[in-house]
């Protein structure tokens, strides 16, 4: 089932919205006078750290789950994830009473795998090459899940339906903060920033959509460059959110709409990540850090003035913290 | 220069409040439907991590040096502190352009020597036998630079000024949640339980207040049951901000007012750190767990209803967090 990107409109996204927001929260958008001083723009931060489960996958896996039939509904939900999206869609079937099968690689953080466990989501393992699976490998592993259950499979950021619910909370950034002249939001596979950039396009389309990715896992930059999908392989990043390759609709939406991607070194984002802990005082993960970083590291232009930054999620394993 | 504890009024602070609101954030109240499953109740969270200086104490300090002239103002502010009093003096004073001068411990957490020096304070190292510095060694160092420099003596918690100050926060709170049944502080010297009495008292009566502190730190437990103040010795937790005695000002307050003082341990203290950093996502010291603890582990009744609980502040050192 593939679509194409054009059939995702800004009315699917309104949609969206209308049909999460019973079950999500309207996450605060937060501002640090110390970190406008340091990076010097005025930045509102999205905090999608406070969304349920931890971070905005929960919006995609709400709005695919509602979007489907009762008797679809029935037969379960399939998809696969390093973590976050596990948690989210284990929750969100959880909460509506469908059942959820998660494809999740053998190196998820121990916090994601628990979460999952006690959103009551079934977890089968990924088997892969590499210590990180690529997304053939996951594919491989929620299409052999599907065919043996029924359940209905949703890509955790290649579908239309996880697209407009990510796309939500750009919508609700530009809602609440009118005149913002950048947006930043992080690179995996893309379905955040896919999102992002159909609401700002639509909203706020005097506001630049900037892609932030490691320079470990910088295939969204390189797809960018070369016009086409550049696969992920072998990410040694820290932020295991973003370890996954662009796909064939989230590509299209960002090649078309965001003005650049920018990449940070895994030292920058552990920096932000400690510097937000420590002026903020809220937790984000490695892969929230990551446009934080863009930031500090001067990868945005200083006069970027009133910038959105969406702090994509707060699920780190204080077991095995960095070495800071 | 003493008086007498009827001195300070409901009156005094909202007029404190008046006076300091222009310089400090009324902060946001959070709840956790994770934590209200936990401790069977409904709690609003007051999250003065949030606050500048990243601690309730900003109010205290900004109410002390706006009380003053500007003839005394000229002459610089002392005070004595382990660390958020120390920062917070040093903010305010900044912000205003007086002079401030602080007497810490030498055994101050890095973070917080360092935030003193980054809002320009001048630091003085109290002398003291044990570990520790007693409440006297606290007030002889801090005594001494007042003789020398001729600024304006401002005890940490023992001071009308200081106590009004941190009085408008549980102000805020209640103001802002009215109904409550339960209002949970931490208590070290006093200074925030008794202000938090003095708001209760008189704009939420019908809520009872309950003072939290480590077990390890029990003097004000001790104290109110003997009906007089039992100085503090040697006090080994990790809640840095609780290891002061009473005062002869905030003790009085909180035996007429304080429902009851109950204590946790060291491994409830970082269990319930954890759990909130884990859960909300927001940063809180260990000081500031205390309360939370004492509910996680069933301290307080299981029916108390709607629970107010001041998160007093967020300031950790994350180069040496404890293990957890």
């Amino acid at each position: 089932m593939r679509h194409d990107y054009e059939s995702i409109s800004i009315e699917d996204v309104k949609a969206a919205h209308r049909r999460i927001s019973p079950y999500i929260h309207r996450t605060p958008i937060m501002t640090s006078s110390t970190l406008d001083a340091a990076c010097g723009c005025r930045i509102s931060f999205k905090c999608e750290n406070f969304q349920r489960s931890g971070a905005f996958k929960i919006r995609g896996a709400f709005n695919a789950l509602l979007s489907l039939s009762a008797e679809d509904q029935a037969r379960g939900i399939v998809t696969s994830s390093s973590g976050n999206q596990a948690a989210a869609v284990s929750l969100a079937a959880q909460v509506l009473g469908v059942s959820a099968y998660i494809a999740m690689p053998k190196i998820a953080l121990r916090s994601k795998v628990a979460a999952v466990e006690r959103y009551g989501g079934n977890i089968v393992w990924v088997e892969s090459e590499g210590q990180v699976p690529t997304s053939e490998e996951y594919d491989a592993t929620a299409e052999a899940i599907q065919e043996r259950t029924g359940a209905n499979l949703v890509h955790p950021y290649d579908d239309p339906r996880t697209i407009a619910g990510q796309a939500t909370c750009a919508l609700e950034l530009v809602e609440d903060r009118p005149g913002l002249d950048m947006v930043l939001a992080p690179v995996g596979g893309g379905g955040l920033l896919s999102g992002t950039c159909l609401s700002v396009a639509a909203l706020a389309p005097a506001a630049r959509v900037i892609g932030c990715e490691p320079e470990m896992a910088d295939d969204a930059q390189l797809s960018l460059r070369r016009g086409e999908i550049v696969p992920q392989t072998d990410p040694r990043t820290i932020a295991d959110g973003l370890r996954t390759s662009l796909g064939e609709l989230t590509f299209p939406i960002i090649a078309r709409h965001a003005a650049d991607i920018v990449t940070v070194s895994e030292e920058a984002i552990l920096l932000a990540m400690r510097h937000v802990w420590e002026t903020m005082k809220i937790i984000i993960e490695p892969s929230a850090a990551v446009p934080v970083a863009a930031m500090l590291e001067g990868r945005i232009p200083a006069d970027a003035g009133k910038v959105g930054v969406i702090i994509s999620g707060g699920n780190v394993d204080l077991g095995s913290l960095p070495d800071w």
